[in-house]
């Protein structure tokens, strides 16, 4: 059983996104449904929709950084209620019984969690994102919009904002430490935030002269030009964490440097193919780490989203209609974007 | 003022290394002098005779595994008395005031420890090694050899011992971990030792068949050849940490797949030039880190002196005579040794 509501797909890897019929699974016991209000715009969707992994199937309705109200929810349903304001981020589902979903990180779930869209969800059928009117969840999966958040802009805190702050959890980030993030981007700006909020020295690389100011606007204690020699070795030895949020190959030879001992350069842009060279003299000298992070679990991103609401923190975002999407596509390719486009849903 | 001792020296990089005459300095006050008896042939040892990584100044006395008597004291001295079994590793200075060093991990001082050859001591002279009857030490940096020690079999202890121990005691190896150990060489095989005797369950990676015997004797719990697919696939997502030995470039990939969540690589050989690539990917899909880990602290080698006493963890070691050391050095190149060469210092 299934009802039909609107959404936006991408149906092959050339054309441009468009209105689509979608066939979404009628509430089960289980399931939160959902009205969509808001849904961010991830470099990830772009990815998907062009195929750029190789491994979309079409029609594809991309977002995963969703909020909206619930409209319905299952007989056995007993974290949410009608009315309320949720959000589901990259994930709809994992095992549940394995050791990481166990420990509440279901993003690591060794059977393979369930992404939002373009995942198989466990009905064999394809998972579809927030591009669309309604979507149907487990409620675990549901998380609750805290009060005093946007709803708008909380939206890319489902994914850039999660994906920013578990790094930060997981090493217990907090005064007296020193954190530098690379790239000042979606999930790099949310990285500087978050981790002003919770009291530690903010260190900021970019590439651009031009985002010096703007960096500091957002709280950046010191920002590094990382193209300057100089600057960079005025940073050696001094940082305990770097959240490395740069999605392409970089060098990563001198923000081992900048780390001091027993520190860890913490990566959150999945690079690719295009593998960078990994220097071990520089993480020998200093027992420094490299290491990834991916989104973070659910009871980490409730957590997340509350310290939000208490701390302030938000995301930097520009509201779109939906029609506009392909044209923002357009502009996230050449990074014009401060710093997450959220469609408005109500002009689906 | 200085005294003359026999050592055994590389006069460039070519030639075979022969007797030398070389000049120590007498035993100021916080000094201790040794007269060593045994001294083990550690790759580095090579490295440097060679001129394999451009920074030997000839000529130049190798060797950095020491254990001798003490044979005269400073005034000062409080820690070791004449007749004491004592030994020296791959440090003997740093500067003692930075955090490193507060910290009890001179190797990683922020100024520089001085290695116990090839560098430049406070005096502004070359540091000359254990190839020699006698070295004068700052007490500091001299370890107790605890008794029911075997002062020959401890030598290698001070290197191939202490790099291998370290990364295992940071990460509290116990009862419970999984641990695997790549590379059956001087450091792997007491990796595989130390984590044994630490109560983990041991997998050791290997290239060579031949090999699998000879690890399972040493105490490993499972061998796995990292050239058989099936093997590598069997053993995914089910090592806490895995301590990497082979200090020439190899893929990364497989051993990191091995690790499980929040799982760690650490890399203990310097690979030099050839940076092996890094799959960023496979680091955020369980947030795994792969780091790096250098010698250990003075503090902590003598820790692991203490618990190799006390467990009955050895090196393997084939006795030489001074004279050998050019054949050895050939056999060494050729991985021809089980699995370290030490020398009985009487022969010199």
């Amino acid at each position: 059983m299934t009802t039909t509501v609107k959404s936006y797909a991408a149906f092959d890897p050339e054309s441009s996104l468009g209105a689509w019929d979608l066939e979404r699974r009628v509430t089960e016991p289980k399931d939160v449904a959902i009205e969509i209000r808001y849904c961010g715009v991830c470099h990830s969707d772009l990815h998907s929709a062009k195929n750029h992994w190789g491994s979309t199937h079409y029609p594809l309705v991309p977002g995963h950084e969703i909020v909206g109200v619930v409209s319905e929810v299952g007989s056995d349903v007993t974290k949410h209620k009608v009315g309320d304001w949720v959000a589901v981020g990259c994930l709809v589902d994992s095992c549940g019984q394995c050791g990481s979903c166990h420990e509440g990180e279901e993003q690591y779930c060794e059977r393979g969690s369930i992404g939002t869209y373009g995942a198989v969800g466990r009905d064999g059928k394809p998972t579809q994102g927030g591009y669309s009117q309604k979507i149907v969840v487990v409620e675990d999966f549901v998380l609750r919009v805290p009060e005093g958040l946007d709803p708008a802009s909380a939206a890319p805190l489902l994914c850039a904002g999660i994906t920013s702050y578990s790094p930060l959890n997981f090493h217990k980030v907090g005064p007296g430490m020193k954190v530098g993030v690379i790239g000042l981007g979606g999930l790099g700006h949310m990285a500087l935030k978050f981790a002003v909020a919770m009291g530690a020295e903010v260190t900021m690389f970019t590439t651009s002269e031009s985002k010096r100011e703007e960096a500091a606007r957002l709280g950046a204690h010191h920002v590094v030009l990382s193209t300057e020699r100089a600057e960079m070795k005025a940073t050696f030895n001094t940082l305990d964490l770097i959240v490395d949020t740069v999605p392409v190959p970089h060098d990563l030879g001198g923000y081992i440097r900048c780390l001091r001992r027993n520190g860890n350069l913490v990566m959150t842009g999945p690079i690719g193919l295009q593998e960078p060279p990994l220097n071990n003299g520089l993480l020998m000298m200093g027992r420094k780490a490299v290491s990834g992070s991916a989104i973070g679990g659910i009871a980490e991103t409730q957590q997340m989203l509350d310290f939000c609401a208490e701390s302030g923190v938000t995301c930097e975002v520009e509201m779109i209609a939906m029609d506009y999407i392909n044209e923002a596509y357009e502009r996230l390719e050449k990074n014009d974007v401060h710093y997450r486009f959220v469609i408005d849903m109500a002009t689906l």
